[in-house]
């Protein structure tokens, strides 16, 4: 019967190729923000008894690494607008997939939100006394989305945000610039995943780190759908715009800084790597084997 | 004389397919078990002075790095009944090895917790003043299987366990998928151990993040013997029923969601590689070198 | 328009080494001290509440190896005047290029931590009461530069800055030996971060564990700038000379630890490495190639 | 001048193999432990304000994998005697060169903690109030050495150090096992690492976690010659007994238990090698290149 059924499937094969990356994303940006947001759930809901500060950013980290190994075949694994964003600029992605990828990445988030909501259901209704709140000592919205610690100034937040993402523009470009020393292709996920981690735990103290639209937006239309009313949106004077907006400039910046100060400068690959660089065995071996 | 010795079990060589894979996956999740259990324990007999809920959740990491690298070369390091069921559906293991693998993990489970009892003997008596039990401040049956926190539901339990299985899936799959873009082949064991990391620190909130019944029942079955009493079986309304059975189905829906959502939509490995993806130097090496 | 900026610059390539490098330097230092002086922001204004001392520590480790990854290419990622002095040494960098690299990195390290204050402006004057000051229990002057801990005598000091940047040497520097086993060159980013984490677990206790002259000299002239006031230089009896000088020669004797105890007597690679270590798969390829 | 050193010590190149390799494990051995009782000493005096447990395991581990690069190339980097003697057993070291390994490692470890003790001198003294002591809350003679829970049996304690070395011969053996699925050479040391870092999360809460007798002798005969009295050797019921024996039984069990249970049943590697596991890009090429 599995058989019958994945025959049945397997006529059903997607070949447009829009739909498929829309698809890679959303499963990608699900992975990271199951990862992410349980864990943020299952610290709060346990008043740091079962976990720290650090093991969510930890398991922000992983949910990086799983989600990237999920879909970098399928999409290229972006999980955040702001990232495709700077890659349609880079000319890595072409301008007219930038909106459904954007959409993709934020229903991922938004699915996810709703599973993590169903699975710590109860502990959150402990942990709140069943009241949804914004603010206050039993707040619940900030397991999902991101809020400003108390006293922090808007233009704080939008410099957090644009330095918080400029950060991982120029942390990632160099790791697959050919021109640059790459990390191994394959490697890719941990090394993105422990950059990640990087800014969670120096960059996320003002207003959560959030560094991506999508990260931000989803959960935060699930909670708002789910009970914790408009607040979500208005609370901290429309905050909510801060992480939807800076990252956008914040990675542009990044890419900006990586091109002018480094990639622009590098010599070809072809002739330094035979020359200068052959220390991999497996790059000495092309001389060899030519 | 070890000479001899050696000679002596050469001839006993074991060419019995089936009976080498058990004995792998015996002493895989037996070093799996070990580990976790025992950093349970440390972490519980020495009241969080000698690690932390971190330290657990990072043990049990290193154990699955460390059994898979033992016997990925023997049985395929699954560890858990949930993963060989779900690669016995996906056509990776014969249906006949399902159960023969099934219950050598548990066996290995088994052997693990009676070594780490036996090694944690004293702490064990002197923290639960020699009363062996499975509630209270002084309990210390959840060193060894897992159990809910007080007030959640057989639902949220289920649906916890399904969902930890069905990321554990969806995460591993990928990870040797050819048509994806795998991890590499040596470096399974860590980037599986980090999945698993993962998945303790954001999913083991409600009822312990067994996601895997061998894993549960095995060290359930020698607290059952070693003086814990029914009471294991019979608590919080037979919750032993849910690593038991929801891990099983959880695993089946992290397959489907993989097969139908990436991996039927995935193009065929082989013109891609050469065309469009040459950063690896060693694939660029094949080209060279035909 | 993206293009026609794309162009103009194009032709602005830098086309002279010394000033690709330098700049290169200055964005690697920049990057390391941003992600280790943020997290040290987060986990003193956040009283200790979004992170730990453990955090901090994985911060400047993830800070080294971004950096790596960013200036590998371009300047040999040394983000250390006393690397780079060990490495004009060893014959690996000329010696005319060791002050515009240590020039670069303290700048850098500047411009990182200015950063990070304008970042962090709201909480550390939150944490202050406005007043910032280098001694007592509101100082925040120890999240840019380090300080020793109450009660260290100078000679501790000049010690555990001499034993620290030997250690980090003498263990980077069998990582590219190719006489030694060396680590992947695509991934001496992450090993040496492990090494820099490893010293900042152990060796950071009595007086901050700078093992970097530029790493301390930069935070420290910004916070000179920025209000501290002249106490950041005179404090502690002019404590600032410490990890000004103690890791130039804690440094070379690192490297001469190395070279004396180890590379000198290692045997020429070449035909050990086809006779006794054959275990790399490519390597053994080479053999089998020709 | 320093190319006059230079040719001048390269005269004295040390052509005798076991020097050099006893070098090597006392380089090796002396670096493991400046990590692990450096961070152990932070710890400790700094009242765990500066790192925890979880510090003190991460920091053996990078001293682990630290050692390993540095003399890996050397002397194979045993770093351990219960290791050394494995290896003879299993013919990978010729039996003379046990006692002048196991004698270097001691030695290296010695050398260490007098480092450690001159580095934290200041401290420890601050900390113990001046008076060296083994008992006590103020006892500072574990930063060195290793000392068992109070309460714990000697049969605890033996068998808790047989399970510890068990496993991570168990757990090391398979890494660079032909036959089964090794680790990839140039990244033993850090999957090692992280195999240490489980046994220190999960096994020293007994008694110290030393599983390595020159770890334990070499800090215990410092601390006797540096004021800490005879009483390092005899408290206790001369507890030192225990890790300097019973890791070689450990040792030897988890070999055995390797090899009967795992490597005596495994095919040889050629055919499988060429015929079910060509997933690796480098071996896929041997037989392209054949």
């Amino acid at each position: 019967m599995v058989n019958r059924i994945k025959k049945l499937m397997m006529r059903r094969k997607i070949h447009n190729t829009l739909v498929r990356r829309c698809l890679g994303e959303i499963l990608g940006t699900f992975v990271l923000l199951l990862f992410g947001c349980s864990a943020a759930a299952q610290v709060k809901t346990s008043n740091e008894m079962k976990g720290q500060f650090l093991s969510v950013n930890l398991s922000f980290a992983v949910g990086v690494m799983s989600a990237m190994y999920l879909c970098m075949g399928v999409s290229g694994a972006h999980l955040n607008p702001a990232v495709s964003l700077s890659f349609c600029v880079l000319g890595d992605l072409p301008w007219r997939f930038l909106l459904p990828y954007s959409l993709s990445q934020v229903f991922g988030a938004y699915l996810a939100s709703a599973v993590v909501y169903t699975m710590y259901y109860d502990a959150i209704m402990m942990y709140s006394g069943g009241i949804l709140t914004v603010y206050g000592p039993n707040e619940t919205a900030s397991i999902f989305a991101t809020y400003p610690a108390p006293g922090m100034s808007v233009q704080t937040n939008i410099f957090d945000q644009v330095v918080g993402s400029a950060t991982l523009l120029l942390c990632i470009l160099p790791l697959s610039d050919k021109k640059n020393r790459p990390a191994p292709d394959a490697l890719l996920p941990p090394i993105v995943a422990a950059v990640v981690l990087g800014i969670a735990m120096a960059m996320s103290s003002n207003c959560g780190g959030a560094i991506n639209p999508a990260r931000d937006l989803g959960p935060r239309l699930f909670t708002l759908t789910a009970g914790w009313g408009t607040e979500v949106f208005t609370c901290y004077d429309y905050f909510f715009l801060v992480p939807l907006v800076a990252p956008l400039f914040g990675a542009l910046l990044g890419c900006f800084f990586y091109q002018v100060f480094i990639h622009w400068h590098l010599p070809d690959p072809e002739p330094e790597t035979v020359e200068s660089q052959p220390q991999d065995p497996a790059i000495q071996l092309k001389v060899v084997a030519l």
